[in-house]
This record gives structure tokens, C-alpha cells and sequence, in this order.
């Protein structure tokens, strides 16, 4: 099989047919409309407010054109125009002549072309789709069609849609035999000792088909094969067995074993083709969370909460980590290089899950590549989000087909934990049900092409939730106080936003235009305001009121991402402390598509980690010292408490010993205890002793710098700021966390 | 085509093939063990313990066998034998030849038969089911097949495990043309202004097909027609137009209009066959319950509750009804004479829906047609109760045989409102959750069987509850304090309990034997005592807390049918009054399978309604006066409060009018006031005043006749007891209560 890129040209028309007034070279895979303005000089979407004048690029048709090379093909060799996927609603022509006309991105085409050469292939793609549905210019546009909804515009992302050949798209010429395709699924024993792993190979054409699998250090270690002698379509189903497995563990349970699998057609007389790829032997399930079969307690009674608790391998999994969004608003522009830093960004966080949330794109496959071999499991939603996806005739039909390419492609990633309908489809700003069609249709496609996941139809379910989204909620309460009266199976969004890194700030405008940081359109185009109410995502007042008025930009990054940091720390390990009820923390949100200003996210585009995300990584170790501390502003002379835990995910113990507490407050450290813990059990929590400690007075110094709040909201103090650190030194289960002090 | 009955003979075995020591007579549909003790003066099973004597029943083989008679056959003339279902795992035999092996009592099947006469068919039916999880005896024995749980034993059910032919089983003479399968489809025009009627017919040979509706005047209102000249299998589907057809409507909100339907295939030179059916045309979803987008209303956030609203042609319904178990231990019984006067009293109850719980059996045709034409609503669950029915290969093979014939025999029926996996399948009595493959794999079949009807995976979903079942809790609160409080959006399980008729109490032992009412083998049988727990379903202890000691068998079934009546009649009203937020209740339960000394049942076996049955008919009229009622107990002096409503369900308004209120005790009556109401819009209650009334006080009685307890359960005062009645004059709205007085 031989791979033969195009060298294509786009334009746009106001119609279908009537050729463009300019062609220029277009980037494949990649976007017509980003193609366009680098060729054109069009304003740099990520700067200002340059983004707003790529609207115009939604409404006309755009045209991908490309000229047939003459292919010398030998005996029985047929030339393919191969698309893993065009963006979105499209028609191929070849000479004027219709071969295809085809909605969704996520399908794969594969279409028989002439060897001739010097034909012209025309791609031509629809305006994007948008359903005339409530307000304009809203996400609401995306309710009928499987495109994301997010480049429709949300509070992290920039109204700019993506077209175009966004994955690889290019000619192939194949012999007269071929594998069409590969499909490997495995039994494992229930004591974990063997797994039979059966390959459905789809193969056109006669050859030697052979098998192998591959550990880790190259040695065969299952292999089987067939003899094919039928020129016709034909299927084989050819089954081998892997004695003792090495299992594949998410991070923090042990290593993400993969094997290495090998298919090779060896047709008579021709070269053979051989294909590759991994497996990775694990069970998935989702199980009860501990406790929650007790509830409810009472008549009337309701059904227990919903298991959201994934268990890997016979281990329930607290599952930690992050929602993941599409990396690049030109989705067509990400490629394995994009992903590498992100996912090893994910890993260090001591990650063991990115949610990718209904709203994104459906990743590319070295995404999922990458979580294979990173050991981070993936909660994939299908592409409903946030909208009422109505369950017409055509909507199926287009659902089912994207779905099943989807789900065919991805089913065998390790990583993939669970399939969910999409995001936050039974709540009143969706309106969705158990009854949608879309939904219902999802989980029957699922039970049937992927039996053995997980399906939910949304994300919450009962006995989960979504938000928060600050550091101090409207009603005055910080997540310090909030969370340790929540009671959830599962924190699948959470936020707490910050501005952005000074550089990738600078990527959104001139300095000077961002300090003193105000409402303007490029400020709220970047998210710092009116993202979420006027005040997100910068929420200056809520800075303000606890760290005074900042002299610099740098003050407020730092200080908004001090916030940030503790706050998620907060969050991340009150949901551990409730484990085993609870069994998952995933905040909102992990990455971003463009320069934000301000944005919920733990790494700025295209990969800088905030400040913040330290504090996440440090909050998300797996074996660590915990502090339930009660807020997050103190003053002299006030009882310092602090609940002390231990936790402790994964599948070791942890040795009993001794965790030193200390409080530090303007250079002098002050001993408060040392907690003499026993042995942790593996995947087991313990719960310590409440400290308490009288934080000593100063004389209130001069010029204070500001009115600070204390933790209720209300009261005012004048008084110095310091950082009043709590430290918990224990070796490697050492914590430590950054307060504010007045005096 | 032409029906034989054969002459079937019974006996049992300890072996497959073992020929049985005596063959009897026995009863096609019906029951081998009940044949077997009729024939043979087994104890009568509904009587005292004699049902015990029936155990050895569940763990024999048992044989029935018939000689086929001589079959005259004409040209292209085939015998099958035809049966509608076979409880419960068997195989036939012909002259010892293996014809077919089989599980599942739902799934029909047809067998050619030679047709020379004198061959001997035997059917041997297996011992039952019995899955070795826990407990021996107990409903887990019925947890990897599709056998109803019930009969293993319930705290309303003997065990008692029916076997045998239950439905019809015959020999049918085909001619070379038959129609072997019809499907009726229709879609309704948005504005219900016409249907578009589908009929799927599959036929044998060849022949003129015709399908035609009629009205309910018998006027064809539609055809279509289409000749068949193939002598193969085919199938046709032959379309037509139903204009301005009369909509379905359950009871309470319109007509339940039905249209006849008939198919004739007319073969060449042969007699023509005809089908019938009826069609009733609606649509049905269940839609969210009004408030309920609004919950919940703080972060974290979870999901909004689950729908359970079931709007009927674009109405939303309160659905009013009951529970529906099998209405014999025997189910092999069962005729349409079983289910007419049930079907009556469930239409003169006012109810709209009877649920038809998942551990009994799936009803025969009859109770469908009558539901079909008396308007009754069926929530029609599978056959999964109370177990963790685990999702092996072999059950969900066994499921989808069953559930696929469930869903194509009953899918036309228009009173078909909902399908369920089963009941209480989430909670922690079952342990199944949304992951279960059983209840994914129901989803799956019901989508594509039956896209149109709604589909949920148990009840209660999140928002609805089920429980309590008595007249006061556990923790001294009454129906009166507990209901109000709760707040749910379906009430589709709630118990009063009260003691059996006279009659049917006669029916279960000597009279003697049943005062003083003592726990003693046949008082625990029949459900008086340790039903559920000790004191269940009599609760002597509660009646005589409220009515002192009593004085004969008489007055205990008086007294706790009025505490079963005035419970029902306030859960009812409550849950009424909670609409549009609340939009359904239904209790538990309708009926019985077996006379039961006490038991939450509206009506003694076979038909015999209780005097709460009055109580909840009245409550459940679709226009009513309703009083929310603070406790059932009074005592003098007492200010004696009451919140008035007007109820009013269904697509009429009700005029504005004057109602006036008064209490009735000790034959003197105490006119409170008029309340003045408006006009109520169709399906639309009025929140009326709170009216307040001192109870007078009269001198205590001599020897009060019993310590009545007030209604916080604590405090005792002696005194005499009388009724009293709380009245609401409205002409046809009027209603009144009957409470308890003392001095």
C-alpha cells in the first residue's frame, strides 16, 4: 500500500460550483479558513480582537482543490482518495462529477479514484451548519449536527469555527489484496493468569495473514495465522492466547503494560503489508461507590446514587485529573507534537484521567496513543454539549454513523475508560433526558459495537455535580468551607480561575493595554470578564478583597494564581479525604485552545503550566499528608484548626511513622504537633487528629495594605498581609499550604 | 387455518424420560400441579398451609402427552403445533424424537407436525429454575432466569411455583397461503389532524392481501390492498391515511376511541383468513415534571430528577392507579374472565394506570384489550424484581428471547404507556445500576423494537420513591405528617395495609381459628404476621394504639379498612395536591393472587374490593374537594386545622362555585365556612384557605373504651371514641373524611 500526499489549494465562493476568485496553499491536515488568512495577511486570530474578523469564513462555501498525479498502478492496483476526516459537511467531486457527499467530521471515507491522472479533485465544503434555534451566534447553532459545539463560542473559547481537511487526507494505491481492517478484542480470566485475544481481520483479496503479539521487550508471545484463497471480501477471526498478562494500570496503580500487536497480508508475488498497534489487558468497570448503596435512608425512598467508581483491574480507582478541551481553536493544526507536552503535563500532575467533554473534538488518535502509554485513562464524551440535541430522524442517522466510526476507531485504547453521552444534557440549560432518543441510541450503539465499557448517558448523574466555578462563592463561602459539607459521589467539573502566565498574556495584546486590567473588547473577547457574569474569569473583586490593590500585572497573576493553586488544592483533596464515598476529582478546566487572559484552566495555550498547577500536582500524589483547614485569610489571635489526614491512593501501603506540623508566620516557625500515624493500607485513607493552634497577635503594622475579608464575606480588618504557611513534614508524604495572615 | 385442541394428559417423574406412575386429566391453558392436586385430593392450596404440601411440586419433571389425531389435509395443508407460551423450561418430543428444546414462558412457538395421526407428543417441563445464590426458598432463586420472582415466595405471595401448559397450546391446520405475522405502525400529524398507518405483513404463499379500519361505527375509514403471487415467504407493507382520526385518551381525560383493524388473505381457490386487531391512536412521552428543571438549585450541582410525567396526545396525565401482581397463584388460569371484573373496578376506581410489576407474570392478551378499551395506562415492566439479575451470557441470551417477543406481541396495544426494566433494581435490596447489561440490553431492544414508547430501567428512578407501607411509621409519624413533608415527582409504590374481607378471611381458615388474630403458621402464611417484619400486614399493634381492643374479627377488618381507606384516601389527595410537581401516584397494591388474611391489596381474591376501596375510588375522581389534613387522631379542646383545595385533572375547567365545610361529631354539625372558588382551568388544582376550628370539649366518658394515642405517637388520654367527619358540600365536588374523635 502506497501513500501519495496531494498538493492541494483552497479558496472560498458565496456558492456551491462558482470557482473562487484566488487559490492558495492549503495545509493538509489542517484548516481552509487559517490557510486563508496566513496567505492573505488576515489579522493574527490569537491577538486583540483579530478573531472577529474570521467570521465571514462560517457562511461561504470552501473549496479544497487538487490535481490527480498520473499513478502507475501493476496488475489488480486500485488508486483511493483515503479521508480520515473532513470538517464538516462536504461534497467530493472528481472533474465536476459528484463521488460523494457526506456530514460529519469523524467518518472515515475510502473512495475508488481513476489512475489516469491530471483530473481535478474538488473538495468542497458547506457553510458551517447552524441550526436557527434561539439566539444567534450561541451554541445552540451546534443542536443538530455532530460538529463540537465549543468553536461556537463559549467562556474559554473565541465564536471562530473551524473547516476543512483536518485529518490526514491523501491517495493510496493498494493491490489486489489488501486488510481493509483490524479489530482486536480480548477475554481476560477472572484470576487475571491468561487473556484470549481474537483478531477479526476484514481482508479484500488472497495472501498469508499472520498474527502476532509482542511484549514489551519484542518476543512473540501469541501468534496465528490463515491462509486466504478467495479474490472476494472476505472476514477471519483468528484467536491466540497470552499467558500471565502484565496488566495495564492507570498512573499511580502500577505501569501501563502494553503489548505490541502485528498484522502482515503476505499476498502471493507482491510485497506484504504489515500493520501495527498495542493492546493493553485490563478490565473496566463501573462500581458501587462505598456507602452509597445505604442511601437514601428514608420513606419515600428514591434509588441509590449512580457508580461512577472505576474499577481497573478489580481495584476501585480514585480517579484524578482534569477536563481536557481541544488544544487548538484550527483543530486541524493539532498533531502527536501537540499532544506530547500536554499529556506529559497530565502525567506529571500524578493524572490518572483526563474527561475529553462533549463540547471538544473527539481527539486524534496519538492522543489516545499517548494515554495508552502514559497510563491516563479517558472519560470520551460523544459530541452533545450543553444544548438540547432533539432526537429528528436525520439527527440520528447522523449521530449513528459518527458515533459508530467513532467508537469502532477508539474501542481498542486501554485508556479509554467510559463512553458518556456528552456534558451536563440533564440539566435545565440542556434540557435532555433518559428519554432522548440520542442518548438512548448512544447507549444501544455502544452496548453493541463496545459491550464491555462503561455508558453513561451524561455527566452529573445522581449523586454527582458540576461547579463551582470561584475561589469564594456568591453567597460568601470559600471552596474551604463549601467542599467539606459536599457530599458527592464524584466532583466531575470544578473550577477555580485564574489570569494567565505574563507571557501567554502578552500573546493576547501589547502590556500596556492589559494593566490596570478593564473591561474592554479585547479583555472580555480573552475571557477576563463577561465570560460568566461580569466579573469571570479575572474576578479582580474577589482579588482585591483578599490581597488589596494590585501595583502590576505580575501582582495580579501572582496573586490570582496563589488563589488558584490553593484553591484547587483545597478541592482536590477534600474530594480524596471523602474517598471511599467519593471517587473522583476532576477539575475544570486542564488546557485552553488560545491565549486566554483568565480562564479556569491549569495550563495556558499552547502548553505553560500556570503556577497553579503545581499546587494540583502536589494535591494529586498519591500517597501524601492532608490538611482539612477551614479558610484561607486568618488574623492574629484567632484558633488556628486543622483536621490532619493521610491519604493514600494506588495499590501499596504506606509504613506507619511521623508527621511534624508546623505553622510559619513572618520568618518564625511555630511546632504544633506530631502525629504519630499507623501503617495506611493500600488504596485506604486515615483519618488524624484536629490541631488547634492560637495564632499569635502583632502590633497592627503601619499602612496596612488593605481592607482584607475575612472568610465569612463580611467583616473587615485593616492590617498587614502575610503568607502563613501550615507545614506537614512526614519524607515524601510532606505537605505544605500558603494561607493569608493579617495582623 | 383451523385450531384442534388435543385431549392433554399429566403426570410427573423424577427423571426426564422416566414414563410418571399416573397420568391425569389436565387443563390446556393451566397448571400440571394444579391438575395433579385436583386429580388426586392434594390439600386445597388456598387454604390454612395446605399450599406447603404443593413444595414438592417445583422438583419434578412433569410430562403432558397427547396422541395427534388424524389430520384430514388438503393440497399444500401443513399441522403445526402452535403454542402462546410454556412455563417453563421444556422440550417436546414426537414418538420420542427431539422436536425442540426451549427457556422462557413468554415466547410463542410453532412446530410442523406430520399429520398421519396416532404419533404421542410429549411435552416435559423441568424442574424450576433455581439459581444457587444465598438463601434457599427466597426470590434469588429466580435470578438468572425469566420466570416471575413472585411465586418463589413474596411477603403478599405463597411459595408456590406454578409449571405446566399456561397458555394456549394447540394444533393448527395451515393451508398453503398464510399470513404469518402483522405489525400495525402509525405516525400522527403533529396536529393530530391524521395518521399515517402502516401494516407489516408477513405471509406464506400467495393470495390478495387486504388491510382496512374501521371506526367504532364499523365504517371502513381506510384501505389498502396488495396481491401477493409468490410461494415463497414475503412481506408487504401496505400504507394508508386515517384523517381526523379520534384520539385514545385514558380514563379521566377523554375516550379511549379504538379503531378495528382487519387483514384477509384470500387465497386462490381456498377460503379467505381474516385477522383483527385494534388500533388506538396517541402519543405518548414522559416528559419533565413542571419544577423539576428547576432542581437542583445549588453547586456542586447533580442532574435534575428524572421525568416520569406521561403526557398523552400532548396532556400531561396524573396518572392515578395501582399496582398490578398476578392475579393468580396459577397463572395458567388465567382467562378473560380472570381479568374483566378487575379491569371494571381499576376503571371505576377512577384510575388511569396500573403498573404491572416486574416480579409477576407478563399478562395474557385479554388484560391488554381490556385495558386498551376501558383506558387504562399499563407500565409494563420486564421480568426483573428485587434481584441482581447478573448479565451473563446465558441470561441475556435467555432475556433478549423473551423480551423480544414481549415487546413485538404487545407493542400495538394502545395502552401500552411505558416500558421497564423492573422494579427496584436500584437499590440495595437489588444491587443493579445503569451499567447492568440486562437493563442496557432492555434499552437497546426497546429502541429498536419500539422506538416511540418510553423506556426506563427501574422504578424508582431519581425523584420518585417508593414506601413506606403502613398507616403510621416506625418512628410514630402518620401518612397524615410523613406525605406532606415529601416531596417527590411520582409516588409509584405506597402501602396501607388492612385485614381481609370476612369472606375472604373464611376463605383461608375456619373462622375460629382466626379470633383472637394470633401469629400461628396459617396467620403467617396468609401474611397477618412476619410479612415484613413481625408485625406485617396486620399491625394489631397499630389498630389497637388507635381502637382499643377489639371485640371480634368484624371489628378489626372495619377498623383497619377505615385506617387503609383514610390512609389511601390522604397519600392519594397529597400526592394530587403536590401536581404539577408530583404527576403520579400509584399504590401498592390492586389485587392478590391468593386469599390473604392481610395485605396492602384494594381487593381480596379474586374481586372482591375492600371497603378502602370506596375511600380511594373517591379520592381519585378527576374533580374533587381535598383536604390536607394535619393528623388522623382529635381530641376536644383541640383547634382542628384544615388546608382546602380544589383538585382538577383532565382536559376540562371546572366552573367557579362555593363549597362549604363542616364537621359532623357525635351527631351534631359544626358548619366552619364557604370557601368561594374560582374557575379552575383544565388540569389545574386551586390552593384554597386553612380553616381553623376548635373542637368542642364534653365531659370524658365513662369507661372510654381504649388509651388512644395522639397522633405524635407518645401521649396517651383515655376516653370515648368517635367519628369525625370532615364534609366539603360542593355538589359534585364534595368529599369527606372520617378521623377519629376522643373525648
Amino acid at each position: 500500500m502506497k501513500k501519495i500526499e496531494l498538493n492541494w489549494k483552497t479558496g472560498h465562493s458565496a456558492e456551491l460550483g462558482t470557482a473562487p476568485d484566488r487559490m492558495v496553499a492549503a495545509r493538509v491536515p489542517g484548516n481552509a479558513n487559517l490557510d486563508w488568512a496566513l496567505a492573505t495577511g488576515m489579522p493574527d486570530w490569537k491577538r486583540g480582537t483579530g478573531f472577529e474578523e474570521y467570521r465571514w469564513t462560517e457562511n461561504c462555501w470552501w473549496l479544497y482543490e487538487a490535481q490527480l498525479p498520473k499513478c502507475e498502478l501493476r496488475q489488480g492496483e486500485q488508486v483511493f482518495l483515503v479521508t480520515e476526516g473532513i470538517d464538516y459537511q462536504y461534497r467530493i467531486e472528481l472533474d465536476g462529477k459528484l463521488l460523494c457527499e457526506h456530514e460529519g467530521m469523524f467518518s472515515r471515507q475510502e473512495i475508488p479514484l481513476p489512475a489516469s491522472g491530471g483530473e481535478v479533485l474538488r473538495i468542497w465544503i458547506a457553510p458551517v451548519p447552524k441550526y436557527p434555534l434561539g439566539i444567534k451566534d450561541t451554541r445552540e447553532e451546534a443542536a443538530q449536527c455532530t460538529k463540537p459545539a465549543a468553536s461556537y463560542g463559549w467562556d474559554w473559547h473565541p465564536r471562530l469555527i473551524p473547516v476543512g481537511l483536518w485529518q490526514d487526507t491523501y491517495l493510496e494505491i493498494r493491490g489486489a489484496s489488501y486488510i481493509q481492517d483490524i479489530q482486536v478484542d480480548y477475554e481476560l480470566a477472572n484470576d487475571f493468569s491468561s487473556a484470549d485475544v481474537t483478531f477479526t481481520v476484514n481482508v479484500h483479496g488472497e495472501g498469508d495473514l499472520s498474527c502476532i503479539i509482542y511484549d514489551a521487550q519484542g518476543e512473540a508471545v501469541a501468534r496465528g495465522q490463515c491462509v486466504i484463497r478467495t479474490t472476494e471480501d472476505s472476514e477471519h477471526k483468528i484467536k491466540m492466547t497470552v499467558n500471565n498478562p502484565k496488566l495495564w494500570w492507570c498512573n499511580g496503580y502500577g505501569e501501563p503494560n502494553l503489548y505490541k500487536y502485528g498484522v502482515e497480508l503476505a499476498p502471493i508475488g507482491t510485497a506484504a503489508e504489515s500493520y501495527s498497534g498495542t493492546i493493553g489487558f485490563r478490565t473496566i468497570a463501573l462500581t458501587m461507590n462505598e456507602g452509597a448503596w445505604e442511601e437514601p435512608k428514608e420513606f419515600p425512598m428514591g434509588p441509590s446514587p449512580a457508580p461512577i467508581t472505576i474499577t481497573l483491574n478489580g481495584v476501585p480507582v480514585f480517579a484524578k485529573g482534569s477536563n481536557w478541551v481541544n488544544p487548538e481553536v484550527f483543530t486541524g493544526t493539532i498533531t502527536r507534537e501537540t499532544y506530547e507536552p500536554l499529556i506529559k503535563l497530565a502525567h506529571q500532575a500524578n493524572f490518572n484521567i483526563l474527561r475529553c467533554w462533549g463540547g471538544s473534538i473527539i481527539n486524534k488518535k496519538p492522543f489516545f496513543e499517548l494515554c495508552d502509554s502514559c497510563g491516563i485513562l479517558v472519560w470520551q464524551e460523544f459530541m452533545l454539549s450543553c444544548n438540547n440535541y432533539v432526537g429528528t430522524k436525520e439527527y440520528l442517522r447522523l449521530l449513528e454513523q459518527e458515533a459508530v466510526a467513532i467508537i469502532k476507531k477508539l474501542k481498542g485504547h486501554a485508556c479509554i475508560a467510559l463512553w458518556c453521552g456528552g456534558n451536563e444534557l440533564f440539566n435545565n440549560w440542556s434540557k435532555m433526558t433518559n428519554q432522548s432518543a440520542a442518548l438512548r441510541l448512544l447507549d444501544k450503539l455502544c452496548y453493541e459495537h463496545d459491550p464491555k465499557r462503561p455508558y453513561l448517558m451524561t455527566s452529573p448523574l445522581h449523586g454527582m455535580a458540576h461547579g463551582y466555578y470561584t475561589f469564594r462563592y456568591p453567597d460568601g463561602r470559600e471552596v474551604f468551607q463549601v467542599m467539606p459539607s459536599a457530599h458527592h459521589t464524584a466532583y466531575t467539573e470544578f473550577g477555580v480561575p485564574s489570569i494567565s502566565c505574563a507571557e501567554t498574556c502578552g500573546e493576547t495584546a501589547d502590556r500596556e493595554q492589559l494593566f490596570p486590567l478593564v473591561k474592554n473588547a479585547v479583555t472580555i473577547a480573552h475571557h477576563a470578564f463577561g465570560a460568566w457574569g461580569d466579573a469571570a474569569w479575572s474576578y479582580l473583586d474577589i482579588i482585591n478583597d483578599y490581597f488589596g490593590k494590585a501595583g502590576s500585572l505580575e501582582d495580579l497573576i501572582e496573586w490570582s494564581q496563589w488563589m488558584q493553586g490553593e484553591g484547587y488544592r483545597c478541592i482536590f483533596e477534600e474530594a480524596r479525604r471523602q474517598k471511599p464515598y467519593c471517587s473522583m476529582a476532576v477539575n475544570w478546566c486542564f488546557n485552553e485552545p488560545w491565549p486566554t487572559l483568565a480562564n479556569n484552566s491549569l495550563i495556558n495555550y499552547p502548553a505553560t503550566p500556570k503556577k497553579s498547577y503545581q499546587a494540583v500536582a502536589d494535591a494529586c500524589r498519591s500517597k501524601k499528608m492532608s490538611a482539612r483547614i477551614p479558610k484561607f485569610t486568618w488574623r492574629g489571635g484567632e484558633q488556628f484548626t486543622v483536621d490532619l489526614w493521610l491519604l493514600n491512593d494506588g495499590c501499596e501501603s504506606v509504613a506507619a511513622g511521623e508527621a511534624a506540623v508546623s505553622v510559619e508566620l513572618r520568618g518564625e516557625v511555630y511546632a504544633l504537633q506530631t502525629w504519630k500515624y499507623g501503617e495506611a493500607a493500600a488504596n485506604t485513607n486515615i483519618e488524624g487528629p484536629t490541631l488547634r493552634f492560637n495564632l499569635p497577635e502583632f502590633d497592627a503594622g503601619e499602612g496596612g495594605e488593605l481592607a482584607a475579608l475575612n472568610s465569612s464575606g463580611s467583616e473587615r480588618k485593616k492590617g498587614t498581609r502575610h503568607e502563613l504557611k501550615l507545614k506537614i513534614e512526614a519524607g515524601e508524604l510532606s505537605a505544605e499550604y500558603c494561607l493569608l495572615f493579617f495582623e
